[in-house]
């Protein structure tokens, strides 16, 4: 609650203008400026993460031979995958589960010797969790395009000894695949168990069985979505167009500057408003006013300012605070760009570049089971859907080569990202592909997209009794 | 759909580094910046819109009466409301409507002789139309703090001779409502026919009716809200975030330099997102890609870019183009803050400054029907709400001095701005509070919190009913 001055008696009056006004909100822009200036004079380098790389907490697969690119004409004469695996591949080399990332994260999913710091998805990853390490051996990427061991816009080009920057091509999320089959090539190991993502890993997690339906067991796809939807776009969109604005990020080429930490922040609070949902806010924050400064009485006066008075916008404004160093502003733009382009419907699959599509494998004039009719899916138990999207006969089509992998799709609804119709939609796709093992979890609650993150009761549960 | 280059073989590769990438989306900043330098430098006098005020489209009452102040300590010494007119005030003066505004709209409701250009409710306003100028005198003002003729950040401090900038106290949407009553003792209004409004303008007639009870006949509300939620107050606080960055906005002194554009572009790219919905975006853009530009043979290759591709994000950007120099970036900042502030929870009124509380109508304590058991107004045909927010009770006592006056509340079901629920909530605290003359219209359709500006056939008929 403001505990507003008391009213002045209408005779005396005041010069507006007698109060230099100050926006420590905007001022904390220029700290940062300052601090990072002083930092990257300093021996001890550079303060962004990224630029510290720690290639003796991960394993470096890396491939020589071209990678050929979705969009690109050329293909990417060499690369660097970083990884890091839990439990131990079986002699036959057939319990291996590949996990697959959002958009920000790295290959540290769970705690190793080699970095016993937490990882991304720590309680789900372990003797006995979703993903058991008695059971399966896990392999987690940094993403093709991301900044924590794998090329992306921050490595070095050899043909410059410079950065990419934006010379980087422009990724899919099929080339992100791609370049994980190389290791899995490179791990000798043939068959996956199974292919497991959310969020963006979700999208991959689709795309392995898309591109190597003979090399995957199973799909588990969490909160993720085969085509995203044009809200979806407008809101990574927006992010990026912030980013992009910061004179910082200079076209991408900062790598020898300062990075735009001003854009990354305004960037991760908009991101943050699509991870969680209004509900949570509403019984999180409420209308609850920002801790005051310690030395501030509980008598004194405290009116509203242009900057923060909310706990909701200070929790924006930390999100955006701890990210804006963590992560390279060209990954999250290339990534997110590669979000959005994402869509396996067939025409959209069929005017891509995709080398294994040459094959017997392609969307749905060689799907595996391609002359059955297209309901036969839809039993009494999962009846055809009352009102389909118009695109859904096409996404069906072009999840064709999925028909024979069971597949497990979760969707949350308070996910205003990934909405529940995007993963209704999956499995409408799928079952009516023909695939008939397709199990559908639909999760209430409040977290809206993070659930993957924070649910490991449900979440994790689903997972592991799919698997 | 891309139409990408052939494949290059294996053997034949391109240094990445070959091309220079360029990125129109980004240079249109500094384009747009050079452009209104050269302007400003001009005999012309500077682009922005709000720049050029004129006075002879609108009407101005100017107060010489301090406005008492709900943040500040001090009263705001004289101030200048423009305003418009539509109909005849009666000889009683009892047939006299206030339309009250969204945020960054004018007084220019409608087209008059004065200024025959279109209003942004034209189709509402007219002879036979929701607001009937054959029966009321309908009054619209530009609001306190705005920047098309009523005074605010962008006005001249008379004690400085120079803009308030930000030197201009923090608004409550109770200071613009009085500031209108103000006008309305000017026009000789003792009692208004009906306070109506949308969005913020919902804000405001609800305030309206809490200020003054007995110079409000009837409350139009639309796709309002009684208590902005945490969720909307993410929304605006990531716009303001974004403008508050542009090194143009200079902690909002910037009326003698260049106005903060580009902040001002990416915070309405923002907003935009906020005003209409998924499903619109479904059905209008789908994954469609913005046209080619016209010189571009339909066999060209089309390659992805990190700028725009798809058309959802050129119609972002062009709302953004469009509205970055009408509108001056302070008042958004503090109207934008003024509608996070609103709250009309009975604890939230009682902390405020508000004089009109002195007398007999306050909260709960002193409402027109207090003694009657809160829960009379809830009959068969409207049960006490199944699952209220814990903060219910709290509201209908706020909203206690409106027991007595039939209100009009309209909601969209696809709006993500001012939610439904939200909606309900004014409903089920209105009748919590004793009122029993409440209307309640929920629409469907896919137009958003934008469905006020679009639907003629089903807002506009609910208001001509209800009025």
């Amino acid at each position: 609650m403001f505990r507003l001055p008391r009213l002045a008696p209408f005779a005396c009056r005041r010069q507006f203008s007698s109060v230099t006004p100050r926006f420590p909100c905007v001022e904390a822009h220029a700290t940062r400026e300052s601090r990072l200036a002083s930092v990257a004079a300093s021996p001890a380098g550079p303060e962004p993460a990224y630029a510290r790389p720690n290639p003796t907490s991960y394993t470096t697969f890396h491939a020589t031979t071209p990678l050929p690119l979705t969009y690109s004409q050329y293909p990417l004469p060499s690369f660097d995958i970083a990884y890091e695996t839990w439990g131990s591949l079986s002699p036959a080399k057939d319990n291996a589960i590949l996990l697959h990332t959002g958009l920000s994260a790295s290959s540290h999913a769970a705690s190793t010797a080699a970095n016993p710091s937490e990882g991304w998805w720590e309680k789900f990853i372990g003797p006995g969790k979703a993903l058991d390490t008695n059971k399966f051996f896990i392999v987690c990427t940094n993403v093709l395009g991301g900044c924590y061991g794998s090329t992306g816009p921050s490595s070095i080009d050899p043909d410059t000894n410079a950065p990419y920057a934006t010379h980087f091509p422009v990724l899919s999320i099929f080339d992100m695949v791609r370049a994980q089959f190389r290791l899995l090539d490179h791990l000798g190991v043939d068959k996956l168990h199974a292919s497991v993502g959310s969020s963006m890993g979700a999208m991959q997690s689709l795309a392995a069985g898309w591109l190597h339906p003979e090399r995957v067991g199973k799909i588990v796809s969490i909160s993720g979505t085969a085509r995203s939807s044009p809200s979806s776009v407008a809101m990574r969109y927006a992010q990026r167009s912030v980013l992009m604005a910061d004179p910082n990020w200079n076209n991408g080429f900062y790598y020898d500057a300062l990075p735009p930490h001003t854009g990354m922040k305004l960037a991760r609070q908009i991101a943050t408003i699509t991870y969680r949902s209004g509900p949570e806010w509403d019984a999180r924050f409420g209308r609850q006013l920002r801790p005051l400064l310690s030395d501030a009485s509980a008598s004194t006066p405290r009116t509203p300012a242009l900057c923060p008075d909310f706990l909701i916008e200070t929790y924006l404004d930390h999100q955006g605070e701890q990210f804006c160093l963590r992560y390279d502003a060209n990954s999250l733009i290339y990534i997110s760009k590669a979000m959005d382009l994402f869509d396996m419907t067939a025409p959209a699959l069929d005017a891509l570049h995709i080398p294994e599509a040459n094959g017997a494998v392609l969307s749905a004039s060689a799907a595996p089971d391609a002359t059955r009719p297209h309901v036969t899916s839809h039993s009494k138990s999962h009846p055809p859907p009352t009102n389909p999207p118009a695109h859904l006969p096409a996404l069906a089509q072009g999840l064709a080569p999925l028909a024979k992998i069971p597949t497990l799709v979760l969707g949350v609804q308070s996910d205003i990202l990934f909405t529940v119709e995007q993963q209704r939609e999956v499995v409408d796709a799928l079952r009516l592909a023909g695939n008939d093992s397709v199990v559908y979890y639909e999760l209430g609650g409040v977290w809206g997209h993070d659930t993957f993150l924070l649910d490991v009761l449900n979440v994790g549960g689903a997972i592991r009794g799919f698997l």
